[in-house]
């Protein structure tokens, strides 16, 4: 039996899932045509569920997602994977920790990372999800490792499941798909608060001390346990 | 018979009417994800209707609403209340003039929170419905009654119904959970024009004699009766 | 017979026109909850067609609009017409070509508002639509004559169907209801982007014999005849 | 049998598709009341068609479109042409690789066209798709081939589908309707996203080695093959 055979059923779900999730980006204005995507891991398997290249959102269903091996090369599926599929792949392969990947250029956040400088820790909010800066990563060629490489540099290590990637976008990351979708919807919305908030002035800052409070409390105690 | 059994009828309907109003948060960009609550006083007793905590908007239900007494405590409900329960039923117990309360990071309004400057009165939308300034209040860790009394005492004696919490998101009040939503809604429309006025030159100052007028007639006259 | 009775087919008409234009108005982001109107006169009498005062966008219908007379009296409705009702028969009154009036708050050009400062003519729609810069009208207080009279002093001998009233709001005029809310539409999409021209730069002068010669073809060639 | 009968097929599905393509203008922001269009050439014939003029976006029926031949005139349908037809009709005369033809007076965009100034190719989206800087076309008057000479004389030669014409708004173009729609879009994300990034600082360049790789890979490898 082959593997695809053996996570048939995890397979359909995560299709399903990662299909609807997309819808979140256009939503949220976090992407443009077909600029943006969210993959999700198999779980136990060296394998990912992308969406495929080019299609627009509207036209996106869990049977035109495009699964494959995690060197990015299509497994199962009619359509010529994500473009940035070898940039994903390669985090899943250096991170195991992480089961979601989401790349957007959303505006306020490009505006950031177009002049490489992070974003600062300045509204509870950045705290709660982002645990401070949200960091800069390197400016990296598509076509080769080297984008995956600048995500997994700057995110190792770091409380932040967001990277800015210089003159790019936004790469998040988290356990899952959706919580990878929900990192990217805020990255924005902090992208564009601080923005605005330095537009007319200078941001009070937030003590190093509440900053950690607010990102340990918000872990552990936001939402249904 | 338990006090929730007596209010039974009067739970009902808060509950359809706080899930209801949720669906301004989003539809006026007041939110994103879940970041953002309605509540309401069950007038009479000592019971507020809020939000549950982490569940999305397009999936809030009269039947998901949480109904807690005045120290947050879960008193009917399958699922954990807003995070903010706490600072909102503070609110409660302080100022028994007040039935509504909403919670926003609403980014215009933020990005003033975030440098703690008061948002001036320079459009007669501003002085209709805030009367004056929009104040800022403290700084003030989530966890006990700091942000609850950060709220009362810089909305107490003021005539805004809205207050900016340095650094964190948008309070709001009113006789109603509608009116707190409007005053919401209201705080963004006035961050954000002022804002872009700002942006390009100095507005004009209203005189606090013109301000006064459009407050009391606004208060009294507008709307039907 | 009674004047009412006379024009019931016109009313009839009226009423749908006037009730169904008002979906402009949040589509186009020109007003929030419900502040902003579009009215219309009743073409050979003394009559307007208005917004009741304080109704939500959505519950606007036929039925709930308000008739009242040109000195802002109720002659048919159940409702509170608009608190601006007195400014708009004021125009009605004074300026016979006008066939309709709209008022919004919309963010971009308050901004300007809030300043006391005309949007300079620096874009071909602004030449097409408003054949020169938008201008300003005094700041009045409401409650009498003084917005109406504000609003007819400014564009009596100007081009543009729309005034910029000081730390205010939007009036805009045109022979029909339609073409007032086109105006009020346009005002805003004009009053953006010469904002967002002049914040990173100086917008180059379209030359005063071009605007009249984009003014005079928008007018006499532009659309279906 | 008439030239117009000979193609009966392909005007059938051309009316169908450039209709239908005029939705993403409203759906991105690009216009507002009936202020741009989308134009698609006839293959093999000396035709296009294009948006009747004045028409709002929500009444727009492939039956409503307008055939023109080259020089403008209407040879098909029972509307007046847009009045960006001769523009149109001059840049399928004088480029024959191009099939579609869109114009926009989207905000960012027509800001940088107020000013006179190129978009920087500063961010990878820009490079992928315009391959440079976007760049700017005269001040034209509408009502002769100004304004279609200005785009032919900016595109040709030039890696950019989109030009800014000066004070005016944005034309772009590609080998069909559609991916001159997509240009439109991403000339405005683009505008947008580098005005945001100048607002606060200064963008870091792209060197032109790697906007050329950007480029060429993004034309011959991105989307589904």
């Amino acid at each position: 039996m082959s593997v695809v055979a053996e996570v048939a059923g995890t397979l359909t779900r995560l299709r399903a899932e990662v299909s609807a999730l997309h819808a979140h980006l256009p939503a949220y204005g976090l992407v443009v045509w077909t600029a943006g995507n969210v993959s999700a891991r198999v779980p136990g398997h060296d394998l990912m569920v992308i969406k495929p290249s080019g299609v627009h959102y509207a036209e996106l269903t869990p049977e035109n997602m495009v699964v494959c091996d995690l060197d990015g090369r299509v497994v199962e599926g009619e359509h010529a994977p994500s473009s940035d599929t070898e940039a994903q792949a390669y985090v899943y392969r250096k991170m195991p920790e992480v089961g979601g990947v989401v790349h957007t250029h959303s505006p306020y956040a490009v505006a950031w990372a177009a002049r490489a400088e992070p974003i600062p820790c300045v509204t509870t909010m950045c705290a709660d999800e982002f645990g401070g800066p949200i960091p800069v990563g390197p400016f990296a060629m598509i076509g080769d490792d080297s984008i995956g490489r600048g995500i997994v540099e700057t995110l190792r290590g770091s409380r932040s499941p967001a990277v800015l990637m210089q003159n790019h976008g936004v790469f998040s990351i988290g356990p899952t798909a959706e919580s990878a979708v929900k990192a990217a919807v805020m990255c924005e919305d902090v992208a564009r608060t601080v923005h605005l908030a330095q537009q007319l002035g200078r941001p009070v800052p937030i003590e190093q001390a509440s900053v950690d409070r607010l990102f340990d409390r918000y872990q552990n105690v936001y939402g249904q346990r």
